[in-house]
Formats: structure tokens, C-alpha cells, sequence
């Protein structure tokens, strides 16, 4: 596609090369496809190869997608010439063996999160993260939220002081893809493949996106797990990288081995009181992701199931009448928003995979400029610590766990 | 009023002394003055008798909000031949001994929430109730939100198995009345008088409801408390009980010696997991009380900034059409719904001071009926343990702590 | 109750005499009983004379509803020494006679909308009051809905130029109680008895809201009116003046001689235009009244299914950033708001009744003071007008009427 | 790009040709960019031509859209051997001609909407679809929303009957773009160029969607059409096609020869009641369109601002309780709902630009299964009816006018 002399305008290329092809590779593929067509961009995306294990799935995947190739080694990716940044999209226990050899050919590398499964690995990317920047080398991690328009105008918001200082930030991502307990046990429920559960894969966003838009960070948390059901049956076969899984066999079944649900309080450096949960068993809330913040001069709250509103609340009034006040609902489709003017007119909302297309489009502006984009892997690592935090609090009793900074 | 052989139409009258007139006292009376007029009752309440320390204020105020006549010795009250029942409306610290002296003098009691100032006076006070229901003698806490229609519906919902196993709990009472760090040191804001902060004031109405609806205890919890704004100028003068407080006077200061605001997880007996926080740091939310359930079978929402509405989540689906699901918004104001057929026609809102009046209907005609009334002080007891423990928690690094059952 | 010395603490007495004890009746009783309780007013209402042609109906309404008397003919009220202000609640065919009789009794009048139920009775109504008000003696028409303290907010925020030139209002009465074909034919479906249906009973109130926001009049319409079911199940026996009917009985049925719904358009004298509809046939909408003003600097709604919120969009923006605007949900709960702060602190919401409170408030005041209350009798006539205006257009094929000024 | 073998995977590809590259040209370049990348498809659509009168534009609009080629003459497009299908996405007074010669010469045809500015040439197409139909050639006009999958959803449930006979539809566009009286006077503001102004432009959507939802056609109306700002500035140069135009330049300026807003009640077929509302001066509402329907069991009621939104009333109440009924909020968002499988897990928003690719999709569809399209070219000029109506009635004193069938 970006071959084509006319739909490049003359603009240089970018091969990318991803890794996986699940939920976060098509996500990412949408991104990939349509970051130059809405967006002026200095480097125009080349979809160059798409890497899975499975030859024959990986090739239909890249038809499906639009990719140009297939390898099924990452490491033909990560040494291919026509492959200038390496896309991570993979399960977490891959993350850091691909990443980090990534960064060390060279390549720019954009790694979903979380960015590993453990503190452990997730430091050794940074390292290499650390090293690949003197070079030159760029990388990022996915956690797309920051980049809603209504969460990066929160922070806008934030950052000059709008809301004050802030005592509150409640955080809750709410799912239930598992209530039934037949829903097979799927990749994600086991803990040497997902490295933890709730807490991990959404707990690991509103962390990111909590303290994101706070511009702070947790300095300790007490916590509670939960897996309220403990054995699931087994899936007919390898339900791939899908988290909406396969079908139960039968009798046979396995042991869950990752948290259902995490709740924690915490305390974040500037003095503010932290509320966070993550589950998958609450019934009827399919994807909803709430952040708010209360401020000595304002709130701000925000709901994923409105992803394109932010309700922001001034003490002040509206007009500077104190009895005129009130959360406002800001429909945040405006071309005075973010990422917004390269879209469509006034009021037309847009959708999830959005903010894929604007992760990429920062992070090609940031190669470009040779500028570090954000969130980095050292934010990635940061998030990890809260994450094993948490897990050590919940395995003494709740008792208080700093985290280191 | 009630005196007048057409008002009472030839119901006996049941006299009523109450001890206080703040917010509580007003809200109160209006309940006690309008619950005869609108449900049909075995007594009528004749307000006989306010009680107030200062004679020139207990007198003004009992002719703004209709009492027949003063006193100012709460001894006199529970003595009094015409007084039935006592309301007991003064702040938490002299709950006990009013209230225990009442009931031994015969008379039945309703008192204002929390029960007591600590676990050790809650107790006796249990005790007096028990001795007392041995001889017909009644008693109440007062924890009217569980009588808001939309949480009575609720609660009915639960005990009906509608949502299922309970798998997580979310309770919120969020105000924002001293964010200013000039608002003056109220007796709300004095441990000695208040007991504890956000936590005994607010956070007591939550935990009683989250445990009402689901029908379940909380059997631990692990917290953390916070005063952000460790000292304020004193008040220019006695407060009187008014929570809204008085100016600030100048330089003179005080310290803050309860919560501005407390969060805990907890877990519920029946295997939930429960999530609160009370605060009155929360800016731009002035009563906003919200509380989710969320079951293997469904969910239900409320929150109190739309007090007539519940949320109602059925994974059934409308019809049965598991596609066509979501929470339904059931506007609790139809003569199907509880208390509601005595009021208005379908459509109309009823307000914050119906949940007194609820109350008081259904005390008085318990009371006539020789049953127990809900909630019970032992009910008021069990809260006042959660508490308790919320504050052990919060004083030892967040560790578990254990509610005694 | 109001004789009693401590009761009235010596404020002087204004003795009511209300005719008719159905739905209106029990919400204006409310009022007269509440309004002193909450609010310092110079006279305190009397509850002196109900007024009602069955004697036993009347009397056990007047237990019930603590009145002190009974009548069963309202010229005995008129007359009655003691009476000093009638409260006209019964149907709107009875209207003009009473009003009228009592006013050139010299006595102060209340009276239910609508004003009447053809534009000739109006007339003779507002000759009538002129006559009065210049002897002193006050008439108020009794449109509540003014009264919601978001609505009076809005008229404030409309009247201090806060959403600029007004463009477009747009109302919206919604009700649902007739759509079953079986329910039966009750007085308020009976043109000799209603004037007429959805359009008189709850179009008036939308215009008169309407029209009171804006600060406007309406100077012409175009209309449709619609008889959905046009044959009704006769009611078994008098169903009183009871707008939830009785039961059917059989086979016997009759024709339904007043609109289900009516639609229109019109225009402001200020160069805005209207579009309003009221209806009983929305199913699943038990009360709903939604107003909408849009204006070249701001836009102010409402919906009486969130009787305690105003929303309100200000162009300019949260804190003059124009990229920060919306609709600002406004809880008209504060001591800042209209009425409020008689009431409850922040937060805590009312309910339908208060209207009726704040209505009988303000007549008080203006009674005490010498003032003309509002909306007085004019203003109820120049509704009935729009009515008529619009009963005319559905007649004549939606052709443009003209309301005359 | 679809000529790449592995992107297409042997599957046929559909040539298309556009003509024109404004707002509607970007909106269609995504449909067909992204339609078979989520959708499995009978013919991968291959973006051929992009037409514009201007060359270089035109060129740099195909580069960033990414068109293969581009021609200046729409003529060339239409007889182009490399072009299936001919997307006329051009203003309203272009339509008939180029979409009757694409027809004629063999073309498939995606006309935007309206599908002409006067109902003679929408006669004109529609009889050159039928010729065309006959011969296998397909015609779909651009009624996007019909696609919004909750409108999607919501036509479902009213086939099924769930909502029994229908009483009342309500639909409202309401924009605000024009507000500010120096908005200068851009082609969709002359009458000549847009054929009419708020009515056509955003009016037919409502129309469309109305009767969709419904399933019934609208039999009269009553109209009134306005222009509150009947002179602009002219802009400083031609602002192409764009929306949201250019600047003002001075002193010049013109006549505004079309509608602002237009208001309109109707009569169905069926026997319901419509109120219709479309404008471009209602301060701060975007791009909102609201319908809601209410029939004898239940309702529907939608409104674009939450576009993944449909609420949902079943009279029955939830698990057939009527005590538990209301308005359910349900999120169309799941793989049971129209479209939604082909996109995200559960709870993941699409956006605005979806609606074009469930255009596309079902056109590419109908086109291989030799099926015709819906809306049709006949639907289109039934709404092009309904407007002509409209505008008669707005002009001859809001007569009732009949729509020929």
C-alpha cells in the first residue's frame, strides 16, 4: 500500500514490523493503516511484516490485515532491513526477550502493556530502553487510554493547575467476561502466561491513566485479591492470544491461577488518597473505565462507556457564579481537542481504536524529532512496581507496601 | 394540632418528645407532623414535647417547627406522662445515656445514627434495648437512607435473588463542605464531641446501607484515613449542632482531631468483596451517595444525587433477549414502588426528608404491631464495630482487621 | 395547630378555605401545613375550612388531611369570617364561579390551573381580579411548576442575559397513563368536565413554563391534535376527582371526548421559535417535563424526571476556555438556589410538593406586603389563549392561528 | 494497496471511483480503505479514482486518502474500465447528472444524501436506478445512520413488535455551527449550490432515520421554516466543500437564501404522531440527533451524543415485573449487535466513521448476491417528498400538506 508513489506524497517510509495478530494486533494494524491518511505525518507507515508461530494463521492474518508479509520467528523481524520499528503486540511473557533484542538491532520499539510480566524483566527493558536512546533509539509502551481525547484534555486541565491540588484519585475498571463460571480457562487465567490477572491486564490501565492524569505517582497501597472461582473447565483447544476464549470441552478442568478481582487504597506523593479496582465479575459493565479526581478548586471525572465526554467540575461557577455550578459535561469531539481537528467536524465521535492511530501518530512524530515519547518504558516499569506491590500487600494481610520510586 | 378531635379523626395518639433541634431536629419534626397526613397509622404522633438546653432557643424553635412545649433537661422529657416514644436528635455522645435512661423508663426510642461514639457505650446500649423489647418497649437507629424507596426496592431485589451471588460491593458518600481550609472548627471536627469524622458521620450511612441491600456483613477490612487539613480557625462562636457551621473569627486556631476522609476494602461474609470511601474533601459532589452490587445474575446502582431512581441490571435481558440488556433506570415514584402509593401520583419525585417520614410509619406501626423495628440498635452496634475496626486498621498500617461478629 | 400560642409564636393567622380535596387538594394542604415550618413568614396559614358536596368524603378527607372544618358548599366558605384566602382546587369547570364569588367576597384567591376552561370564563376570572387588586385583595393562578427551583434558576439565568437572544424553546410534557385501551373513561377524558385533555391539563403547564423562562409570549401557533382510542370502557362509579380513575366494569363504554396528545409549533414575540407537545401516550414516560431554551450565548434544559438539576451551557466556556464547554449539570440543591435554603443542607434534594410550598410562600409575602403575586389571573388567561389558539389550528387543517395579545 | 496478493488473498476486488474529497470524501475513503481489513467480503474494494475539478487538489486529497489515480473530469470516472462502483460524494446539485450517466453506463452507484436538491431529479434517478436494477446494476443512497448500529438495533426491535403499534416519534438534529452571526455565507448557506439549508442537510437525516426506525412513512406535515440571520459576510475565497468554511473578509456581504431550522409535526401512515426539529442554531449542541418512539408496549429512544447508546422501555418491566420497567440503557457494543462481531471485544466504542463502513459492507454485499441496496434511490426520493412538503407547508402558513405516496 504505502508503496504507491501517489499515496505517499513522497513522504519516507517506516517499515513496521509486528508481533502477534490477536485483539492488539488488529488494534494496531487500524492504527498502522490509518495514522497518515487523517494525520500529516514525516514518516508514512509501511505495514512491512506480520510475525506469528502458526504459518498458515499468520498468513491469513496479514491478508486479513493488510500486512505485506509473514515471518514466523520474531527474530527474522527484529533483523529484517526493511523493518525500522518492531511492534509488540504479543502475549507479556514474550514482551521482554523481543523488546529488548529489538532495541538492540536498532529498532524502534513500541511494546503493548504491561510492559512484562514481572519488576524483573521490566527493568532489564528499561536498561535497554536506557541504552537504545543514546543511539538514537526510540520506545513507548500502549497504554492507549492517555491518549482519549477526554483524558489527555484531563490532563491538560490538571497540569495547569485547574482542579488544585488534588485529594482524591478513584479509579475503577470494571469487566465481566468471566462471571460464568463455565467460561473456559483461557490464557489469561493462567498465571505463567498472563503473569497475573484482573490486575494486570485493566488494574495496569487505570494505574497508568490514574496516575497520568494526577501527574503523580502512588508511593504505597494496601490491597485485597480475590478469584472467586477457582476452577474453570479447560478450553477444546488453544484459544490463540483471543481473550474472548474457546468453547468448554467437558469434564476436565484446570486451576485458575490469576486474581479475578483487585482492590487497593493508596497514597500517591503529592498527598492524595488513591481508590482503585480492577475485576472481571462485575456484572453488566462491559468495558467501563471511571477516573476521578477531586482538587481543592475542581473535579474532574471521566467514563470509558462515554469515552468521548469528559465532566469537569469548577468551583468557581460557571461565569464565575459559584451558584451556577456543577459538573459540565465537555462532548470532547471539538477541533480545539486533542488529536480531534484530524478527524471530522464537530460532534462526531470516535471510537476505541482511535487512540492506537494517535499513540502511533505521537510516537512517529517523536522518531522523527528524535524526540523520547511517553509514556516510556521506565513509566511502564513504574506501573509494574505499583502492580507487584499491590500482590504483595494482598499476600500479607492488606498490610501497607511502599513502592519504591 | 394533633389534639383536634377532626384531625385525629379517633385514633389514639402516641406523644412524642424529641432532644435536639438542628438539622436532624427540622427533619425530624417534618416526619412526625406529615407521616399521619399521608399513611394511615394506628396512632397519630402528637408532638408534644422539644428538648433543648437553652430554653430561649428550644422555644423558638419549637415554635418554628411546631412542638407543643419546651424543655430543658432531656430528664424531664423521659419522665414526661405524655411522651410515648423519644427521638433522640442531639449529637453522638449522648446518645447512650438518653437513650438507655428512656427505654428504662418505659418509653420506646428512636435514635439518630451512629448509635454511639464508640463500640462500649453502643453495647450497653444494645442491652437496654433487649431488656426493654422483654416488655414491649421499642427501638430504632435511625439510618433513614435504608427507607429511600429506590434502595428499599433494592433490597428487595436482593433478598429476592434477582442479582444473584454477590460478588462485589461499591459504596461512595462523597461532600465537599470543607474543602476550604478557612472553614472553621465545628464540634463535626472535634473527636470529643463528634467521635470521628467523615468516617462516623457519613461513612456509618454507607456502610449500614451497602449491608442492608446485600443482606450480608462485613467480616474484615483494611483502611486507610486522612486529615488534609490539620488545623482551622475556631468557630467565632458555639456552633449550636449545625453541621454548616459558623464564620471563622481571626487568628485563633485549632486542631483537627478527626478523618477529613476515610477508604477501606472489606469482605463480606457471603464472599464479597466490598469497596468504600467516605469523604468531605470530594469538591463539586455536596451528598452524593452511591452504591453498587454487582452479582452472578445482574447488578443494581443508585446514587443519591438522583435519589428517585435505582439502576437495574438483569443479564437476562429485556424480554429475555440477552442482547437487548444494560441497566434499566427505574424512576421510584410509582404506586407499585415501596411507601410511594401513599404519596403522589406516578412521575412526581418525592425528596430527602421522606426517608424520616418512611421511617416513622412504619416505627409507629410496629410499635402497635408488638414487632421489633429495623434497624435495630443492634444494628447500630454491628456498624459501630466496622467502624471501630476501620480505625484500628487505618492506626496500624492498613492491616486486616477482623469485625467481631 | 396554628391556634396554638407556641405554635404561631404570636404571628398573626390567614385563615384558608380550600374547595376540593383530591390530588391538588392533598399537595396544597401539604403546603399550607409546611410553608411556616420552614419559611419566616408574616402571616401563618390557618387550615381553617375544607370544603367538599359529600359531607362524609369531606370530613374524613379533612381528618385525614388536618383541616379544622368542613363545608359542604363553597359559598359557605366564601362567606366564612375566618376564611381569609380560598384555595380553589377543584375542577377546572368550577372555577370562574368560585373565584369570581370570592373575590368580590374580599377574599384573597388561589386558584388551581388552568384558570378555566374556555378563554370567555378567563376573562370574566381577570375582570374580576382587577377589580379585587384594587381593593387590596390578591389572586395567583396556581402553575407550580415556576416554582421548581431549577425552573426559577433558569428564569434568573434567562432575565440576567446569560444565554443571550433567545432562537429556539422547546417543551415537552410526557405522560403515559391512558395508553392501556381498557382504562376507563374517567372525568379528566370528558370535554364537558376537562375543557380539554393532554392540552389543557399538562400543555398549560409547558406554556406556561415555557413562556415564563423565556420571558416571552407565545404570538402564534400551528397545531395537530390527536384521540388515539376514541371509545373507553365506562368507569364503575364516580371516581371522584381522582386522575388515576377507577376500574372498569363491562361492556357499557363511551366516547372519549378530549385530545390524547396535541403537537405544535409556534413563535415567540422575540423572534424565537417553539415546538411543543404534550401527550399521554409516551409509554414509559410517567411525568416527564422537558424545557429547552437555546440562545446566541447559551442554552439552558430541564427535565422534571431530575427535578433538582439545571443544565446550563454557557458558550463561553469553563473559565472563559471556550474548548472547555458543555452543559453544566447543576444541582439545585445549594442555600444559594431559590427556596433552598428554607430547606435541607447542600445536597439534599426536594421533592414535587415543594412547589406548592414556595408557591403559597410567596403568596403570603405578597399578601402581607400589598404586591400583585404572580402568575396572577392575566397570566393564566393569556395561557388559556395559547390553548385556545391551538385547539383552533388542529381544527382548521394546522393552519397558522394568531394569539391575541 | 488491495492489488497486493497477499492483502487480497484471492478474493475479487470492486474498482471504486469517488467524486469529490471534502468532508464526505474522507468519510468514504475510510469505509472502503477499512471495510474488508474487519469484514469478510465477497469483493475487496480498490480505491481506483479520486475525481476532483481541481488537479492538484485533487492529487494531494488522493495522495493523503490513498487513491491510486486521479481525474479532473467526472465523466472519465464513469466510463473507466477499472471502476465497478462510482461513489458520488459531491454537493447536491451534481447528484442526478453523474449519478444517471453511472448508472447508464453500468456503474454500481453509493449516492450521498440528499439524493438531489429538488424532487424532479430525484424522480430522474430513481427511474434510471430501476433501468439500471433491471440489468444487475445496484444504487444505494448514503443514509449513514441507518447504520448506526444501535438505529440498527432499534429498527430490530420494532420489527419484532416490541414496542407494539406506534403513538409518537420524536426526532431532533440540532447543530450550532452558524450561532455567530459573522460566519460567512458558505455554499451550504445559497440555495442554489445545497437546495436548502438545516432542512436537507441535516432535516433528511432525521426524516430517514424516523421512518426507518418505524418502518412507516410519513403521510402530511405542518411546517415552519426560519432564517434568523438573513445576511452573512462572504467568505474570503470558495471554501470548497467543506462545512465548516473559510473566514470572513470585510465589509461584503450577502443574502442567506436557505433555512436555518426547520420545525415540522407529521402524520404516519400507521397512525402515529411526529415532531421533527432540525437547526443549526441550537448553542451548544454539536451534532445531536435524537429519536425516540413510543408505542403501545414500550419505547425506544437514541440520541448520537452517545452513539453506541440505545435505550430501551419495556412496558412489561424487567424479568416481567412492571414494577421494575424503565428506560434500559443498553450499550451496543457487543458481538450479538448489528456489525459489532467484526469489530472489538465487549464495551469497546466505535465511532462516526463505522456507519460509512456498514455502508459499504452491505452494499459490497447486496452488490455480490445480486440483491438491491438499502435505502434505495426510492427512499431517497420519498424523503426528498417529505422536505418538498416541508417547504410548502412553511410556505402557505403551515397548511397541512399531503406527501404523495
Amino acid at each position: 500500500m504505502a508503496a504507491d508513489p501517489v499515496a505517499s506524497g513522497g513522504t519516507p517510509h517506516l517499515g513496521v514490523g509486528m508481533i502477534g495478530y490477536a485483539f492488539m494486533g488488529a488494534a494496531h494494524s487500524q492504527a498502522w493503516r490509518s495514522a497518515g491518511r487523517f494525520f500529516d505525518l514525516p514518516l508514512l507507515p509501511r505495514m512491512s511484516v506480520l510475525c506469528g508461530r502458526n504459518r498458515d494463521a499468520a498468513t491469513a492474518a496479514a491478508a486479513k490485515l493488510g500486512w505485506e508479509r509473514v515471518e514466523t520467528d520474531w527474530r527474522a523481524v527484529v533483523a529484517a532491513d526493511d523493518v525500522g520499528i518492531v511492534d509488540v503486540s504479543s502475549p507479556g511473557d514474550t514482551h521482554a526477550e523481543i523488546a529488548i533484542a529489538a532495541l538492540e538491532a536498532g529498532k524502534h520499539v513500541l511494546c503493548e502493556k504491561p510492559l512484562a510480566n514481572s519488576v524483573a524483566e521490566a527493568e532489564l527493558m528499561v536498561a535497554a530502553a536506557e541504552r537504545a536512546a543514546a543511539n538514537g533509539v526510540r520506545s513507548m509502551v500502549g497504554f492507549n487510554y492517555r491518549r482519549v481525547p477526554a483524558l489527555s484534555l484531563a490532563r491538560r486541565l490538571v497540569a495547569e493547575g485547574k482542579i488544585g491540588q488534588i485529594r482524591h484519585v478513584r479509579a475503577q475498571y470494571l469487566q465481566d467476561w468471566i462471571v460464568d463460571p463455565q467460561f473456559p480457562l483461557v490464557w489469561r487465567l493462567q498465571k505463567d502466561k498472563a503473569g497475573s490477572g484482573a490486575l494486570g491486564d485493566i488494574g495496569a490501565h487505570i494505574v497508568d491513566a490514574a496516575q497520568f492524569v494526577a501527574g503523580d505517582v502512588l508511593t504505597g497501597v494496601s490491597a485485597v485479591t480475590e478469584t472467586f472461582v477457582k476452577e474453570r473447565p479447560l478450553p477444546e483447544a488453544s484459544s490463540g492470544l483471543s481473550a474472548t476464549g474457546g468453547q468448554s470441552t467437558g469434564p476436565a478442568t484446570g486451576q485458575v491461577t490469576v486474581d479475578d478481582a483487585a482492590l487497593f487504597v493508596g497514597r500517591f506523593a503529592g498527598g492524595a488518597l488513591g481508590s482503585f479496582e480492577a475485576t472481571r465479575f462485575a456484572t453488566g459493565r462491559k468495558n467501563t473505565i471511571r477516573l476521578e479526581l477531586n482538587g481543592s478548586l475542581g473535579s474532574i471525572a471521566f467514563d470509558f462507556e462515554a469515552m468521548n465526554e469528559l465532566q469537569v467540575h469548577d468551583a468557581a461557577g460557571i461565569g464565575g457564579d459559584p451558584s451556577v455550578a456543577g459538573f459540565t459535561r465537555v462532548i470532547v469531539t471539538e477541533p480545539t481537542h486533542p488529536y480531534i481537528d484530524a478527524w471530522w467536524p464537530p460532534g462526531h465521535p470516535i471510537g476505541y481504536e482511535h487512540t492506537f492511530t494517535h499513540e502511533v501518530v505521537d510516537l512517529i512524530r517523536d522518531i522523527d524529532a528524535g524526540r523520547d515519547p511517553w509514556p516510556s518504558f521506565a513509566d511502564g516499569l513504574q506501573v509494574q512496581r505499583v502492580l507487584a506491590a499491590v500482590e504483595e500487600s494482598a499476600g500479607a494481610g492488606s498490610r501497607w507496601t511502599a513502592i519504591p520510586a
